[in-house]
C-alpha cells in the first residue's frame, strides 16, 4: 500500500475539485468587473495591476461604443444559446435512444438474467449480474453525456460573456485585453477539469453503494461515462464545426472576396452567424471534446486497474491514482495561471505568444514534480498489472515515467504545432511568400506544410507509447494520456483564449471601433490561431493515447490476447479502419461546402435586394443566415455521426472482435495523421493571411496590403483551411476515441454474440 | 501434378512473351504508317478501316503543319531522351552503390561463409551458401533495374513517336486519332508485359543452372529482381513527377492565369518542358511503376511457392503458375486490343470513354476464362501452402478465386475511379459547379471528392484480401495481385493513351492547327485524364495487394509468425509507418511548389525581357525552362528517395523485424488512402476545368467560357491537383511496395543482426 490512506484520498479528490471550481468562479468574478453596458465611466477594479493605464480612445464616444458592444454581445450570446438548446434537443433524443441500445445490448449478454455471476478476473469471488452492469453503464452514459453538454454550455456562456469585455479592455491596451481573454479561458478550463473530476468521483462512490466489493463490475459500468462524454462531443464538434464554418466561409466569400469589405463588417449578413459559430464550434465543441478525452482516459485507466492487483486487493487509493493525478493537475494549473495573470505583464503585441507558450512550459515543469509526489504517495512501491492475459510486475516509479512522458510529449506536440502555425517562423512565412504566385501555390505549400507537421508529433506520440507500453502495458498508456491531459485547465485556457479574441475582434469591427483597437484585437487573434492549433494538437495527441488505452481495454474485456495483422480478419479491419477518417472528412467537408454555398447565395441576395445595405444605411437580415447555419449543422451532423456510432456496432456484431480491433487500430493510426495535418494546414493558412494583413516586416509589406493579389490568394487559402481546421480535423479526434470507447462498452456483447457473418459462412 | 508438363511450360511461357513482343512491334509498324515529315500527300495505309474518310483540313497548308509537327515532336523527343539519360546516370550510380549494399548486408548474414547450409524449409536437404544468395540477389537486382529502366525508356520512345502522329490523324477525325493514340499505348503495354515476363523467365532458368535443386535459394535471390524494378520506378516516378509538374504548374500560372494565353501556346517558354514532362513522368514513370508491381507480385508469389509444397516437391509447372497467368494475360490482352482497334469504330467524341471502359470489361471477362483454364491445367488439384509457420491445404479452384477476385477488384476500382473523375457523372459536375463561388469552394469540394472516392476501392481491396487470404494465405494475396495485373497490357494501353493525347493536343496548339482539331484533341485528352486516373487506380490497388504479399513473404522469411498490434514494438511501427506517406508527400509537394516558383519567375522574366514574345514575333528560350525542370527533379528526387530506401534499413537494423513489420503495415493502410484520394482529387479538378472549357451542355455553358471567374477558379484547382495526381499520389504506390520488397530482400540480415537498439537497452 502507498502512504496515502483511503480516507485521505476520499477527502483530497473532492477538495481539489472544489478548489478548481472556486478558482473558476473567482476568475469569472474578475472578468465580470469589466462593465459592458454602463459605459467607460463605470469602469473600476484592479487597474493598478494593468498596463497602458491612462490611454483612452480618441474621437469615439465611450458610452456609445459600450452600448453597441453590449448589443452585439447580446446578439451573439442569444444566438449561441438558442442554437445549443436546439442542438441539445436532438442530442437528448439520441441519448435516450442510445441509452436503451446500451441497456439492451449489454443486458442480452447473459440473457437479462438477474443472477450473480462468478467474477472474470477476481477469480473465486462472485460479481453482480450482467444486467446490473447494463443498467449502471446506461446511467454512467447519461451522466457522461450530461457533464459533457454542461462543459460545452458553460464554456460557451463564459466565452460570450467575455468577448465584448475583451474588446472594451482592448481600448486600454493589449495587456488588459489579453488578461480578460485569458482569465475567461481559465474559467472554462477550471470549470471543466473540476466538474469532470467531481462527477466521476461522485459516480464512483454512488455506484460503490450498490457494487460493494465487485470492483470489476463497478469500473466496467463507469466506462459508460466516457462513452456519454464522447458521443456528445462528436455531435458538438461536428454540428458546431459545420455551423461555424458554413457561416465563416460564406461570409468571407461574398464579403471579403466579392464586396471587398473587411472581415466581421456589420454590413455582412452572415457576420452574426460567424461569431455565434466561434462559440458553439470552437468553444462548446472543444470543451466537450477535451472533457471526453479526460473522461475516457480516466475510465480506461480505472478499468485496467480494476482487473489488476489494485482492484483485486481492493487498494482504493492506488485504484484512484488517475483521479489523484487529475486533482494534482488542477492545483498545478491554478499556480500556472497566476504567472500569466498576476506575475508577468504583457506590454507589447510581440509578448502574447511567448507568454502563452510559457504557460505550457510552467505547467509542464510544475506538473512533473506534482506527478512524482502523487506517484510516491498514492502507489505501493510494487504491484502487478493486467497485460493481455498475463500479468506484469511494475514499480511505482515506472508509472511516474508513464505519466511524465505523456505530459512532455504534449509539450513537444504543442511546440511543434506552434512552429508550424505561427507567423514568427519560416513555415508560415514560406506559405505567405508562395501567395506571390497565386492561390494554387499557396494551397500546394499549405498542404505540404500540414503533411510535414505530422512528423514530430507522431514521433513524440510513438516514444510516449513505446515507453509507457513497455513499462506498464495498457495501464501505462492510459495514465500517459492522463499525463498529457493533466494540465488540461491550462491547455483549455490558452485554447479558449483564441475564439474569445476572435470574437473580440469581430465586436470591435462591428461596433465601429478605431483602427488601433482592431489592430490590437487582430494581434490577440493571430496568437489565438496558434494557440487554437496547439489546443488541437493536444486534443489529437491525447486522443491517440486515449484511443490506444481504450483499445487495449476493449481487447482485454473482449477476451482476445493478440491482434495479429497476419490474419485476414484483422488486416481488412486495419485497412477499412484507416479509410474511415477519409470517409468522415469527405462528409464534413462536403457539408461545409454545401452549406457555405447556400450562405453565399443568401448573402448575395441580401446585398442585391436590400437597398442601402452596402452603404450602411440599412441593416441586414442576420436571422436568415443564422437559420441557414443552424439547419445545415443539425441536418448534416447526422450522417457522419451515424458513421462513427454505427461502425463499431456493425463491425463487432457482424465481423467480430478481431476485425473490430483492426478497425480501431487502423482508424487510430490513420486518423491521427489526417487530423494533425488538417489542423496545422488550416492554422498556417489563417496566419499567413494575417501575416500579410499585418504587414509587420519588409517581407510581409511586399506581399500586402489587404486587397493585393497575394492577399487575395491568401484569403482563398484561409477559406479552404476553415473546414479543415475547424470541422473535419478536430472531429477526427473524436472519431477515433469514440469508436474505441464504444467498442469497450459493448465488448461483452461482441464477445458473446459478435462475428455473425463469419459464423454463418 | 497438374496436366501441363514441365517441358511444355518451358515452351509456352517464352512463346507468350514473344507473341507479346511481336504484337507490340506490329502495332508500332501500324502507327509508323502515319508519316510526320512528308506531309499530308504521303499519307497512305489502312485508310479503308478508318472513319471520317474524306475530311481534310481547311485553310491550313498540310505540308507546313506536318513539318511544324515534326519539329515539335523532335524537340519533345530530344528533350525527353536527354532528361532520361541524365537521370539514368544518377540512377546508375545509385544502382551500383545499392547493389554493393545488398551484397554486403546479405553476405554478412553467415559471415561471408562459402559453405553450404542446411535448408530452412526443405528440411533435411542442403542449400547453397548465403554468400551465393547475396551474389545472385545482387545480380537479380541489376537485372530488375535494367528491365525497369528499359520499360520506361521504350514507353517514352513510343509515346514521343506517337504524339505528333495522333495530332495529324486528328485532322481526319477523332476516330483515327483515337486509334493512333490507343495503338501506341498498346505498344507500350505489350512491350512491358512481354519484356518483364521474358527477363524473369530467362533469369530463373539461368539461376537454375547454378542452384539446381535448391529452389529456396533460387527464388530468394529472384526477389532482387522486384527490388531493382521498384527502386528505379521510385526515382522515375518522383523525378519525372517533379519535372512534369514544375513545368506544368509554372507554365499555367503565368500563361493561363497572368497572360491569358491558351494552354500549350508556343509563346509560353515552359511549354516544351511541360510536354517533355508528360513523357518522362506519366509515361516512363508509370511504365517503371507498373513493371515494378508486376515483378514484385511475381517474386512474392514465387518466393512463397518455393517454400510451399510446389517448391518442396519440385513441381516446376505449379511453381511457374504466376508466370503462366501472366502469359495468359498477354494473349487475352492481345485479343482485347483488337476490339478497340479493329472490331469497333469510334465516330463521336462521346464514344471515347465508353470504348476505353469497354476494353477493361472485355479483358476482365476473357481473363476470367483464361485464369480458369490456366489454373486447372497448371496446378495439381490439391497441395499445401506455407502459412506463417504452419501449412494449409489448398485446392486448385481456391487459387482460381484468388486470381479472379484480384482481377475483378481491379475492374471495380477502375469503374469507381471513372465515376469520380469523369465529367459525365455528378461528382465532377458538382466540383465544376462549386467554381461558381470561387477557388476556395472548388478546392473544398475537390478534396471532399477525393476523400470520398477511397471508400469503394478500399472495400474492393478488402474483399479481395479477405477472400484470397482466407483461401490461400499470402500466396493467395500475391496471385490476387497478379490477377489484377494480368491485364496490364490493356491497362497500360489505356493509361499511356492519356499523356499521348495530352501531347497531341499540345502539338496541335503549338503547330497552330485549327480550333476544330484542338477540340478533338481536347476531347481525347479529357478521356485521357479519366483513363490516367483509372491507371493510377489500378497501380495503387495492385500496389496494395503486392505490398501485402511482399509483407507476408518478408514476415515468413524473417521467421516471425505473428505481428501483434498489442505489442509496443509493432504498434509504434504501425503509427510511424502510417505517417510516412505524409512525410513523403510533404517533400514531393514542396519540391514541385518550389520548382514551379522558379519556373514562374523564369517564364515571367522571358515575357518581360524578350521583345515581341507576346506578339509571337520572337521565340522563347525553351532550353532554360527545360534546365530548371531537369535540375529541380534530379536534386529533389533524392530526399524522398532516401526516405523510402533508408526507412526499412534503419527500422530493421535498429528496431528489428517486428517494428519493421509494423511500419510496413502502417504505411500500406495509410498510403493507399492518401494515394487514391490524391489521384482522384487531381483528376476531378482537371476534368472539371475541361468540362467548363468544353461547354458541352447548358450547365457547363453557364459556368464558362474560358476566362470567366468560374473558369479561373477551376484553373486554380487544376493547378493544385497537378502535383497531387502526378507527383505525390502515384509515387506513394512505390513507397509502399518498395519498402516491402526491400524488407523482403534484407529479411535474412534483419533476422540475424537486426534490432540493435532493443538489444542494447
Amino acid at each position: 500500500m502507498g502512504v496515502l490512506s483511503e480516507g485521505l484520498t476520499q477527502i483530497l479528490i473532492p477538495v481539489a475539485a472544489f478548489i478548481g471550481l472556486g478558482f473558476a468562479l473567482f476568475q469569472w468574478f474578475l472578468v465580470s468587473k469589466v462593465k459592458v453596458s454602463g459605459g467607460y465611466g463605470d469602469y473600476s477594479g484592479y487597474k493598478d495591476r494593468l498596463i497602458n493605464e491612462g490611454e483612452t480612445e480618441e474621437g469615439v464616444d465611450p458610452l456609445e461604443v459600450s452600448i453597441k458592444c453590449a448589443e452585439i454581445q447580446n446578439a451573439i450570446s442569444v444566438g449561441a444559446t438558442s442554437f445549443l438548446f436546439t442542438e441539445y434537443r436532438y442530442l437528448g433524443i439520441f441519448t435516450a435512444v442510445f441509452g436503451i441500445v446500451i441497456f439492451l445490448f449489454l443486458g442480452s449478454v447473459k440473457g437479462f438474467s438477474t443472477e450473480s455471476e462468478p467474477c472474470t478476473y477476481n477469480t473465486g469471488n462472485i460479481c453482480k449480474p450482467a444486467l446490473a452492469n447494463a443498467l449502471f453503464t446506461t446511467i454512467a452514459f447519461f451522466l457522461g453525456a450530461l457533464t459533457s453538454v454542461l462543459s460545452g454550455f458553460l464554456g460557451m456562456k463564459i466565452a460570450t460573456y467575455a468577448n465584448a469585455r475583451t474588446t472594451l479592455e482592448a481600448r486600454k491596451g493589449v495587456g488588459k485585453a489579453f488578461i480578460t481573454a485569458f482569465r475567461s479561458g481559465a474559467v472554462m478550463g477550471f470549470l471543466l477539469a473540476a466538474n469532470g473530476l467531481l462527477v466521476l468521483w461522485v459516480s464512483i462512490n454512488l455506484f460503490k453503494l450498490y457494487y460493494g466489493d465487485d470492483w470489476e463490475g463497478l469500473y466496467e459500468s463507469i466506462t459508460g461515462y466516457g462513452l456519454g462524454g464522447s458521443s456528445m462531443a462528436l455531435f458538438g464538434r461536428v454540428g458546431g464545426g459545420i455551423y461555424t464554418k458554413a457561416a465563416d466561409v460564406g461570409a468571407d466569400l461574398v464579403g471579403k472576396v466579392e464586396r471587398n469589405i473587411p472581415e466581421d463588417d456589420p454590413r455582412n449578413p452572415a457576420v452574426i452567424a460567424d461569431n455565434v459559430g466561434d462559440n458553439v464550434g470552437d468553444i462548446a465543441g472543444m470543451g466537450s471534446d477535451l472533457f471526453g478525452s479526460y473522461a475516457e482516459s480516466s475510465c480506461a485507466a480505472l478499468f485496467v486497474a480494476s482487473i489488476s492487483s489494485f482492484g483485486i486487493s481492493h487498494d482504493f487509493t492506488a485504484m484512484s491514482y488517475p483521479l489523484i493525478v487529475s486533482s494534482m493537475g488542477i492545483v498545478v494549473c491554478l499556480i500556472t495561471t497566476l504567472f500569466a495573470t498576476d506575475l508577468f505583464e504583457i506590454k507589447r503585441v510581440s509578448e502574447i505568444e511567448p507568454t502563452l507558450k510559457r504557460q505550457l512550459v510552467i505547467s509542464t515543469v510544475l506538473m512533473t514534480a506534482g506527478i512524482a509526489m502523487v506517484t510516491f504517495f498514492a502507489l505501493p512501491s510494487e504491484f502487478t498489472l493486467f497485460n493481455f492475459g498475463t500479468e506484469m510486475s511494475v514499480k511505482n516509479w515506472h508509472l511516474f515515467f508513464c505519466v511524465a512522458i505523456g505530459l512532455w510529449a504534449g509539450l513537444a506536440i504543442g511546440y511543434t504545432t506552434e512552429y508550424y502555425t505561427s507567423s514568427a517562423y519560416s513555415p508560415v512565412k514560406d506559405v505567405a511568400d508562395s501567395c506571390r504566385t497565386g492561390a494554387a501555390t499557396n494551397v500546394i505549400f499549405g498542404l505540404a506544410l500540414g503533411y510535414k507537421s505530422v512528423i514530430i508529433p507522431i514521433f513524440a506520440i510513438a516514444i510516449a507509447i513505446y515507453v509507457s507500453f513497455s513499462l506498464a502495458a495498457m495501464y501505462g498508456i492510459s495514465v500517459s494520456a492522463l499525463g498529457m491531459l493533466s494540465t488540461i485547465a491550462t491547455g483549455l485556457a490558452i485554447d479558449a483564449y483564441g475564439p474569445i479574441s476572435d470574437n473580440a475582434g469581430g465586436i470591435a469591427e462591428m461596433a465601429g471601433m478605431s483602427h488601433e483597437i482592431r489592430e490590437r484585437t487582430d494581434a490577440l487573434d493571430a496568437a489565438g490561431n496558434t494557440t487554437a492549433a496547439i489546443g488541437k494538437g493536444f486534443a489529437i495527441g491525447s486522443a491517440a493515447l486515449v484511443s490506444l488505452a481504450l483499445f487495449g481495454a476493449f481487447v482485454s474485456r473482449a477476451g482476445i490476447n493478440t491482434v495479429d495483422v497476419l490474419t485476414p480478419k484483422v488486416f481488412i479491419g486495419l485497412l477499412v479502419g484507416a479509410m474511415l477518417p477519409y470517409w468522415f472528412s469527405a462528409m464534413t467537408m462536403k457539408s461545409v461546402g454545401s452549406a457555405a454555398l447556400k450562405m453565399v447565395e443568401e448573402v448575395r441576395r441580401q446585398f442585391n435586394t436590400i437597398p442601402g445595405l452596402m452603404e450602411g444605411r440599412a441593416k441586414p437580415d442576420y436571422a436568415t443566415c443564422v437559420k441557414i447555419s443552424t439547419d445545415a449543422s443539425l441536418r448534416e451532423m447526422i450522417p457522419p455521426g451515424a458513421l462513427v456510432m454505427l461502425t463499431p456496432l456493425i463491425a463487432g456484431t457482424f465481423f467480430g472482435v478481431e476485425t473490430l480491433a483492426g478497425v480501431l487500430a487502423g482508424s487510430l493510426v490513420s486518423g491521427v495523421q489526417v487530423a494533425i495535418s488538417a489542423s496545422n494546414t488550416g492554422g498556417a493558412w489563417d496566419n499567413a493571411k494575417k501575416y500579410i494583413e499585418a504587414g509587420g516586416n519588409e517581407h510581409a509589406k511586399s506581399l500586402g496590403p489587404k486587397g493585393s493579389d497575394a492577399h487575395k490568394a491568401a484569403v482563398i487559402g484561409d477559406t479552404i483551411g476553415d473546414p479543415l481546421k475547424d470541422t473535419s480535423g478536430p472531429s477526427l479526434n473524436i472519431l477515433i476515441k469514440l469508436m474505441a470507447v464504444e467498442s469497450l462498452v459493448f465488448a461483452p456483447f461482441f464477445a458473446a454474440h459478435g462475428g455473425l457473418l463469419f459464423k454463418l459462412f
